[in-house]
């Protein structure tokens, strides 16, 4: 199944409920919008890209669900349920925009029964999108890999942040189609660790070989020669670097993204990253990401055992910036582009549609 | 106290239980050899200049207890358990050289009673030895950090890896001692949470102001400026480096260092090793060094709790080579060496005593 899409028999969302990852591999029905929105603040669903989809799907599940009896004090309820559901995360840009999407479908609605029906089909079309997009880039980005070499990946962009596919597991993924034998070293990633509870376990599903390594043996792996090619994903991408990285842009990705560009730079190892081109922030600089700092309580305790002493100090940001000139390769649904990006050639191709 | 050291009253070993923290800060009473073998092997103590002094107590402790009628039964039976202490761990070198040390002072011994007192104290003097090298090194380093300044640290090469004063935060110590306040930043150090566990503790006990970070922000910390030098230990450095490293030294330190070190080396952050001359081998090149590949279920489980699925192939090596051009210092009892290390210099050094 995908990682998140509708479930025609109980007339609701569906979703593999990743809160549960690695010990059980089950789902989870959102039949109500508290649900959901539960659902998404504990992270049974994560990744922009499927938050995205969480967004669309939620404004759906709101207008076939509501039973008000005039078309406008329906319309009214939907919209105040699209609302909390949009703000169960703040900083997803997706998952706003997608509400947004389905929400103006349902503006162009004069009847309870037409707005049911096209919502749940706007939703659809959000997700099928995303899937679409993610098969047209990991086809793009396979072309960089050879049979028989190993990616080495941080974090988890694969089929499980995404409605299904992933952007860098997607490109393995199309290799994999391609009759490519890629084999792939996944960093456990601290210190939420979706390396070595998500990754491993959609590599596995889909009988990749996968070798699980603690962030600190990146470098001696790629000292040892062990890894072909770094394959990420990104949160956001900016083309003015700001003060700190000036003309070239910068990639802003899960922690630790930045120590992996440094190392892959230093043993020769192409570093490629693999987004959306909705990805790419063509107005903002670097200077004007703020960087989101997590709990401390994520490196005072792993999975409920305390791991400092109560009260330690803490520094925990959950992104961090890579400069450009760490890029070998950016890869997107449009194509394979080679920094420094030359922002004409970049922003026609996000204006033509694949 | 120390963190280990020989309790009068009770007649036997007494060591902060490593195993507690951060939880709590216990001790244990090794009173018997079962009870010392199994306390190493949990790594109750641990760190290769405790270690040492618990080989040595170790020798004391069967020399005290052991009631055999004559001496010659005495002497064999002390030499037996001497060796099961000296395996507890076989790859600490310093464990064996220890209990070889006491050992030696038993032969020389004709009576049990002149036995008894002749081995505890040996084994006071190697703990001794090593708190007074600790403290030489450390004021040897704190020459090279400024009032106000913020060292990042890697695992722990502190007290509780030493008898007492450490090597790495030895040097913060003794530059805390000299009236220059010194904030550290801790790496967590998976996959055992050396730094979350261990060091923020000791730095907590000494009102050092540390700060806790997972090993994946340290190049973000650089980025931001946050980071005046790094200080590490090292579990051996060979001068010759062999086929990968050529004619530089190698540090083998923890796993993670090698990329600190290339942080620290891309943002001009100096990177300082600090070590006993005992770590230096002079005999070996880095390609007669194996790397020590831990138990696959330090990642898959983290403190009982399932991190990845059964079975999920992990490379978990314990240590990195970094080569000499990416060290600044290298701290010893004897004095502050730039590298590369003119060998001639270091091997005089090395025979003088401090």
């Amino acid at each position: 199944m995908r990682t998140i899409e509708w479930d025609d028999d109980r007339d609701c969302i569906v979703m593999v409920d990743q809160t549960k990852l690695p010990g059980e591999y089950t789902t989870y029905h959102a039949e109500t919008i508290p649900q959901l929105v539960e659902s998404i603040r504990r992270l049974r669903v994560r990744g922009a890209p499927a938050l995205g989809a969480a967004g669309a799907f939620g404004v759906a599940l709101a207008a076939r669900r509501n039973e008000a009896a005039t078309f406008d004090d329906y319309a009214d309820a939907v919209a105040a349920d699209a609302e909390s559901v949009a703000n169960a995360r703040p900083t997803a840009v997706n998952l706003s925009r997608e509400v947004e999407t389905v929400l103006s479908e349902l503006r162009a609605c004069t009847s309870i029964p037409e707005a049911r029906e096209r919502t749940l089909a706007a939703a659809t079309d959000v997700a099928d999108a995303d899937v679409e997009r993610n098969e047209r880039l990991g086809g793009n980005g396979a072309a960089l890999l050879s049979d028989g070499e190993t990616v080495m990946t941080h974090c988890n962009a694969g089929a499980l942040a995404t409605v299904d596919w992933g952007t860098a597991l997607g490109v393995v993924y199309s290799a994999q189609e391609a009759g490519k034998e890629i084999s792939v070293i996944a960093n456990e990633t601290r210190p939420l660790n979706q390396g070595s509870r998500i990754t491993t376990v959609e590599l596995q599903q889909r009988d990749v070989d996968v070798t699980l390594i603690p962030d600190n043996a990146s470098g001696l792996c790629m000292q040892e020669g062990m890894v072909d090619a770094v394959v990420v994903g990104a949160d956001r991408i900016v083309l003015d670097g700001g003060e700190r990285f000036g003309d070239q842009g910068v990639v802003f990705n899960k922690i630790g993204t930045y120590k992996q560009a440094v190392m892959a730079d230093r043993h020769g190892v192409p570093f490629v990253v693999a987004a959306p081109h909705s990805t790419v922030d063509t107005e903002r600089s670097a200077d004007e990401v703020e960087i989101e700092e997590r709990d401390p309580d994520e490196l005072r305790e792993i999975y409920g055992t305390r791991n400092a002493p109560e009260g330690t100090a803490v520094y925990n940001p959950a992104f961090d910036p890579t400069p450009m000139e760490l890029v070998d390769y950016l890869v997107t649904e449009t194509g394979v582009y080679e920094p420094p990006l030359d922002r004409t050639t970049f922003e026609a191709a996000e204006r033509t549609p694949a």
